[in-house]
């Protein structure tokens, strides 16, 4: 692992392994890539750059360092940009040189880790920075492609913003159908507090004024707003202030990169977005190879 | 697998199975879903609908039903759309039975299979009917999600669009890489003929009127015309046809669904596009439980 | 899954699978039980009970039901004791019916697994008894055996004792080596509020009575008193007190279950022990089988 | 590798791999160390070293030392006692250097590793020194923890006992569920000695002086007294000898540390023990860190 | 499973399994059977029979079922000829019921595991009737294809001859580069007999009339006599009687099914022939379907 | 990796890397090769040449270096012949250094995947030279070892001939059942034109001379005549030359090397054999030791 890999910490560095492997069992199978088979040499060397189309938030270098390591030791990789980075159009973020066959071999899976990685990386860094001047933090959701969750919450990240709960193991929240079976927000926040791992803090979701009320009383550590319109969100920002409970508040349904500043400004401690993860469009990158 | 689920090939269902397994551990790792642990009794019985919450095409609701399959034998499945389906917002796509915390430990791996899937097949259905009269196909391209390439797939053809290659071993396609190293467009067209195996046709990527002259020479099986603008592409069209070969022409490149329209009034055979599957935004669907 | 397996969530049987996969190929080997095959006839029916040797709490039933499936599913398997039940020395755990070979063949490994879990319940068992009258909760640690986990900590719970972290992500735990990279306890837990995830709570690890005050100046939800004596941890306990702050208190350190009363009743919230996982003596049952 | 684990046979080695993945996994999950994350720089570097708490007989650095590279390849690892080395309180049994969130994050698995195995190797050397001049040697048995056999079979050797069989393919041994099945005793062994591989010996248990002398009539190679007490322990090597039959003896049921030396002293060839593998406490070992 | 499968031992369907997820995704890949697609309707009925083309005995009807159960679970799998069976051309070995294209997706798969399986018991029972009326047992040796031991060896006793030993776990087997590490054919026994596992025999390897007088000296349970001629051979088996050891003789090196004969008349124990396993000619069978 | 094993592509060292795992547990199981743990000292250092006992095409050189990696990353391997060089009886195909324990641990493996390879690369060697002056090249099939798919067509290459599919996915072969499901042959051809992938060829098969006809009226790329006689094959040559398609011709069915000089002698343009991967004999090779 070259020094850019060094700090993706291992839980990031093992998810990207088996999605590597995949990749390359997806895009190989047992036939392997045929048309470099019939046109280039098996000793024509190359060297390459991987390229940014477009400005963007670098993330998933170590992923592309990783599918070519997978692809052919022999392929040197040198990394040019640091994951989190935000670099211009036209900037190299990786070089490599190797046999040509492998470069060419590992090209298209690197690129769907680097695409797809920066382009969610770009998501957050832009949702982020349309907070302005507010306290309140991006998070993204449990919202995210199945076997992808570790390097989409990186990704998220590397562009600025915060992640919600990883998965339903680190964190409480108390949703409509958790209230309903407990038999009321209250109930529900009572269970949670007995029943909790002791080092768990307790979110619990409501969609009234009333039930919002009702969980101010139980103490919980977030509260989260869930589809309120602008005018009921200022309302609970009221409603929780006159409280006097320390407890934080969370915006979640509808936050589109549109409606951020009107929502930040409300006061809210957090806003968490799904499409951070799930509509986040591609980023634009190319490798280009020169033969010597 | 219910009756929905049968005519999904063992390809598509074998890739699913990987994914779902590696959502279910991201999910719930090592120590599960705490909250309705904490909430829900252990046998309090369920069910759901899982609800299109937009107009859309169906897709992954096999993915679904393997998604509870796995983390309970005993939540009952029902499917209520074939794969491909296009429904209205509202519609129920799938009604679900058996423990309440069993549905809500699969509830966001399934929906996120079904949200990225659906997603895909309606933006497949869109670049579909935006073709219009004419008669190029919309195909999709190698520029899938690491490990979903499968699954991918079979959602672009869901929505009514077709697949090109599945990986690098199911067609041969020279690109400038390929044709650099090779020493000229001819010279590997030539090099692949000889070389193939017996099955496979030749495509080839031109990127100049000259080497679209080249390509025509040797008799490829398609020809890709890659970056011209839509003068240039008429003019390839022209020449191609002049040439008398039987050779198909596909366009890539900017092909968004703006441009499908004017692109396929050219009269070539293939738009292809990676933003079919690189970035497709997720459709809406939700699981509304109801205790019983 | 029998009616007894299916209260068991699925981070617990899906990490029982890979063992029950290990231990069997482990045993069996690509020769398999070739006793049985040289004096066991091929078809030979056989009816067997698992008897508990010693007054013990069931724990594992499941996981021995999932060994027989593996190895046969012509094997039918009858629980006989719900997980976490206390039974007396005699008492019928399970019941058998199938094939003679492949009963004595997922014998030792549907054992190994009882007895091991059994043995954890019945120290955590021991442990809660020995708090009495007083508030304390015994926790359990993350000294397990590798790749057990998930069941063991499953077995803490089945005999009465709680669950502290189940990993290195579900809680902030700062310890000696953290609060000396942050520069002390204040500037740890600073950081630690500044950038954790915003549901995970934070303890603390203190030694001394000045790390005591130093830590409760900065409202931790918990703070682990490690290693100190008896009196230490009263005076501990009255300077918590005495500071008027929300905080929950842990003991840690030889912790043994005849130092359990009295660790207990110095008021403490949490005594938590290694031994509890990783040197519970195996608890005693066996397999009496039946040739019909 | 080191040079200390080079000598570990690949079974042990790769069994060990296994579990150090499944570890790593279980302790790091999806989100990671998050507490190191929040009080540690991402590159702040660490030594540390791996210290006994009390005498014991090491076993377990090669499974640390796998750990630690499994976690990060920038992780120096030093072994400083070889396997199956008896040490004092205090010794070092491994020096590391490398980045501190790494060896906080390899930290508790390593150890868990070597608390475990080194806790059998002292209970295996423990049984071998009460056996004193006597020729018996000490066995374990299949009660070992499902996924660990091969590692915690090493460390009965590194104790200095022997191994029984490892799994159910290496050796005849008839238990009574095979004589009920054969038709008695005489009947299983020459049933065995038919079929049996070639290069397998033949060993059968009994629980009666009858089946002793039954069983002597057929030439076993080892018979195995199953639960007799002293006295017919004694009364059975006396029948043994009288039968001037070339066979071992080997002695089961109830072999505690206690007993070992009235075991060994009625002259049988071998003395076996679940406990040695089943109910070993575990170690004291811990991890010091410095921070440079 | 169906009755037939019953029979067959964990260990040798545990591998089989391996091996059928492995075929099908190398024949299926992530793109499936894409003529079947193209031709065969989505829910066209079929009905099969495997059948075989020539004289043979049966093998791998089991792996054969657990394909179809793999590719479909709607395929229905009638076995109508037991494991080891000798069947007649024409005899049909399997009847299939399902979608037509999910037997036609199985079919080839299905067929290379018969081919092989039947081709090896074939080959075996040759051999095994060539002995004729002489005492020896033809026995397997390790040369297998990797991956395929448990099941090669299956093979090899549906055919009626015997396995040696199955791995290097099973049995000592001193062979010329032990005796030289060892320092000699003497050393080399003396050492096993100190250290060799109690539960397993020791043979050892001779190519000379002095290292066989050296090795009964030793009283080994088994001597090898590998590549001698004919008249060696004899010899060998005079030094042997005339030593009045109760030991083995197995022969070795250039068992041909010709030499089967000659070589059995020695009154050698055991023939030992690679060429079971290595060299066995595909058996014949065939797939044929009728569409309903 | 040695230079040797570089121009092996990632699709067939990856099927080579799993099967080096599933056979060295087969062959060490857990508890490895006791025979040398008895006869061997644990450092004894040696070195080997694996030698050719018979001329041979080399297949397989870089498996067997894998294995020997797998096995000890200090066994030194140096291939001394490249993956398809013909070589005379003698030669040295590979030179080992290292501790002779590891080394005898991998031999067995190591021969297994070279004299299996190499008999593959035998077998396509004298079929190719038996097609003489003749423009038909010899192809393998899909009648493969289940596993073994990537490496045996590998093999086949590497002795000269040429493969067929790689597997269901990456070429259109309309068979009997394919055309008695679609209706005809005209009916199978038009409809896989029409929902074929862009880039796959169409072959078909015929048996009777009607179907020739009627296949060449549908222009598919190529015809497979099946089990025609001599006489019937040389009246399909007349017949697809008089119709003037430009259509390449396959004979399969009883091609064994004797009759491929007459077979290719019609002039047909592809000659395909099971026999090449289901029936070679093994090679003959061996692993000669020296301990220094």
């Amino acid at each position: 692992m070259s020094e850019i890999g060094r700090g993706v910490p291992l839980a990031i560095t093992a998810a990207a392994k088996r999605l590597v492997d995949l990749a390359l069992e997806e895009d190989l199978g047992s036939a392997g890539d045929v048309t470099s088979e019939c046109t280039v040499g098996e000793r024509t060397p190359g060297i390459a750059d991987i390229v940014a189309k477009q400005d963007l938030v670098v993330c998933g270098v170590f992923a592309a360092e990783m599918t070519f390591a997978a692809v052919d030791a022999n392929v040197e990789f040198h990394a040019r940009a640091a994951e989190g980075t935000h670099v211009v159009k036209g900037a190299i973020v990786a070089h490599l040189e190797g046999p040509a066959r492998s470069i060419l071999a590992g090209e298209r899976t690197a690129l769907n880790f680097l695409q797809r990685l920066s382009g969610i990386a770009c998501q957050a860094r832009s949702f982020t920075q349309a907070v302005g001047k507010h306290k309140a933090k991006i998070l993204d959701t449990r919202k995210t492609t199945p076997g992808w969750r570790a390097l989409e919450k990186f990704a998220v990240k590397c562009g600025g913003a915060e992640n919600h709960r990883v998965g339903l193991f680190d964190g409480i929240l108390i949703k409509d159908n958790h209230v309903a079976a407990a038999g009321g927000v209250a109930k529900a926040i009572q269970s949670a507090k007995r029943l909790a791992p002791s080092l768990l803090k307790i979110e619990v979701e409501v969609t009234t004024f009333d039930q919002l009320k009702e969980a101010l009383a139980e103490d919980p550590d977030v509260i989260l707003l869930d589809n309120f319109d602008l005018d009921g969100i200022k309302k609970c920002v009221e409603i929780a202030r006159a409280s006097n409970k320390k407890v934080l508040l969370e915006v979640s349904g509808g936050v589109t990169l549109a409606r951020v500043p009107e929502l930040a400004a409300t006061g809210v401690d957090f806003l968490s977005a799904g499409a951070l993860t799930h509509s986040a469009p591609a980023a634009d990158l190319s490798l280009e190879l020169s033969l010597l």
